[in-house]
């Protein structure tokens, strides 16, 4: 077999992406973004917290706020009996305080009444009247709560540079009020198709010609990768055709 | 423990998925879709192909198109001596046919000449003068070729229904010509917000209050998946105005 060297004056994929990357600019241009648009988008400035998370005690159970002394050495057979004083409505700072035997109904994500420190679940108290409840087990301080800053600190960088934003981070960019984040500006991508026999896809391609099919596959794949692709048209099999097609597109 | 019954009228996620199944719409609505646009789309009626591909027999080596028969016991110290009579260029018809002793030109993807039956790579040719050349191994009729409509028949449906378009789906199309699919509207789901202590992400949240922030998760995980979320905003703890937003959403 003899070879003719000017069919193979080829590089390898590892050669074509050194070469790529040697005049690429790598360094993303940051734009910012509303978080509520931001899906898919890579961040270029970690977003800090400008609050804690929670920022009240909050309850994890439905049941009631009590005063975890008050509970110690309650049992099924010996309950800890509490003289409820007051319900915390959903939404609201809690009004009422809880004072020695005393408790107050709170409900799941509440804020913690003053005086309590920690919360029974519902299913381990029982109501005696519409006043009095057993508690049927003890709960530890800080048992079934969340305290202020448990989920974030304030000043913490929430999500790191490089992060692609997925759909629980926009939850958890909004949850501490942060609605716009700088991500990287999507790479626009110039697409040249090029060859003689190549028609475009809505034309009839005649004997000996095929359509650019090429360019809008890449399109897609580019749109799949967070790139914006911009599709330059088809050149002829000739340097010039191509340098004007690329230039154009540069 | 003692339990309350009312805290436990839930259901499991299977039961829940039933429930809903069975109010749900399943046969998607077709709409016209653009092959450029359809990334993604999930395809309700197959397309078929309005034509063969190729629509011509096409060389799939750079080389010369000969009748393989003039190659037959060919080798590097007998080769088979061909006069090179033209070349085809890339999208225009063959327009010069091969003769017994005679040879053309051709390129990858170019169009097989009348009389020709096979293309011998150009490595396996070497130039002796002008017009002629060495065959230095036989080639068999058929080979190096792609025959009329080996890719795809001209009636064949491409794609099934069902099927999510992926980049190379839309090359696929294109090269046949299909500019234009029917695929299933991606479904509309509205979103209520629900809770007394939930406020828009842009607002400050007071003692007790926190961001609503599922309403955006649950939107962008929707339109990840497809589908086109409508947030309808936030309903207070009450059957009515939960009723008045799901409602509106429907």
């Amino acid at each position: 077999m003899s070879s003719t060297p000017e069919f193979f004056n080829v590089q390898t994929v590892q050669v074509a992406l050194a070469l790529l990357a040697g005049h690429a600019v790598l360094q993303p241009r940051a734009v910012a973004c509303r978080v509520y648009d931001a899906l898919g988008r890579v961040l270029v400035t970690p977003p800090v917290s400008p609050t804690d998370l929670p920022t009240f005690v909050r309850s994890t159970v439905d049941g009631y706020a009590v005063r975890a002394e008050d509970t110690f050495g309650a049992s099924q057979s010996l309950p800890a009996y509490l003289t409820c004083v007051g319900r915390v409505a959903m939404g609201a700072a809690a009004a009422v305080a809880v004072r020695p035997g005393q408790t107050v109904e709170i409900y799941t994500g509440a804020m913690l009444p003053a005086g309590a420190n920690a919360v029974v679940m519902v299913e381990r108290t029982q109501a005696v009247t519409d006043t009095e409840i057993e508690v049927l087990a003890p709960v530890a301080p800080g048992e079934n709560l969340v305290q202020i800053g448990e989920d974030v600190r304030q000043g913490d960088a929430i999500l790191p540079a490089g992060h692609r934003i997925r759909p629980q981070d926009i939850g958890g960019l909004l949850s501490v009020g942060i609605l716009e984040v700088e991500v990287a500006a999507a790479p626009r991508v110039a697409i040249v198709g090029s060859g003689d026999e190549l028609v475009l896809p809505e034309q009839n391609p005649a004997p000996g010609q095929i359509r650019d099919i090429n360019s809008y596959t890449l399109a897609a794949l580019l749109a799949q990768a967070g790139a914006e692709p911009v599709i330059m048209g088809i050149a002829a099999d000739t340097p010039e055709a191509l340098y004007q097609l690329a230039s154009a597109g540069l």
